[in-house]
């Protein structure tokens, strides 16, 4: 078994904000079509700023930004600082631009690199009545 | 900016049903410190057998196990034929074992690479009330 595989751009976070716009690549823009259809997507981003050695050597961090919570392995937590830097955010779709999309609640910086975009279909992913641990109620959602 | 990034492979399914076994490679154990702090887990996974060019330049599909959809862009899909071959699932936490975890609802073929594991928290990731186009109520969840 290989143990690698390669991950093309497609696309990149042109501004960030409450709102964001997400520019994707001419090669790439076909596949957007009909994604109007849903209302909610998955976006996944590689963490560009964390794609060294150092961060990807870290396997556990006492996530601060949550008053309470203990060390915790790095895939128990959204921390960016991952062996893989890959990003995940649920966002609303506002708007597909000519060359992109408008979208709301992407936590990612301006000039993230997009890896894949993908419908959100609650029949499969949402789960509100997941069990988390209590630290992770104070600060960010994640 | 890059146009590629590098994913490692952090371990792979060992046996898939409805019960799936994901063995995580030594190197990456201490990740996993805590996880089950939580229900539920976001596993991204290497659809290796889609890795390939020819699967890699569909930029749009007919979703066939979904009776009545129309020509959909991939990224409007959850099709395992797009640019980047990450998949997606949600997960119960069955039981963490000695060198990996259990879960339930894994789709994913015995020997797919794991690409990720994040928690599951409902705050950031419970869209109940997303919508989606009446065709995909039909087949399977995704």
């Amino acid at each position: 078994m290989s143990l690698e595989g390669k991950v093309r751009f497609i696309g990149a976070v042109e501004s960030a904000n409450e709102v964001s716009k997400i520019k994707i690549f001419p090669t790439y823009l076909k596949g957007l079509r009909n994604i109007d259809q849903f209302s909610h997507l998955i976006v996944l981003y590689w963490l560009s700023l964390r794609d060294n050695e150092d961060e990807r050597r870290i396997l556990s961090v006492i996530p601060r930004k949550h008053p309470g919570a203990p060390r915790m392995g790095v895939f128990a937590t959204r921390s960016p600082s991952r062996p893989n830097p890959i990003g995940l955010c649920v966002v609303r779709l506002l708007k597909i631009e000519d060359h992109g999309l408008l979208v709301e609640g992407l936590d990612a910086l301006e000039g993230t690199p997009i890896v894949d975009i993908k419908p959100y279909i609650p029949r499969a992913d949402a789960v509100p009545d997941a069990t988390v641990p209590e630290w992770t109620s104070h600060g960010p959602e994640t």
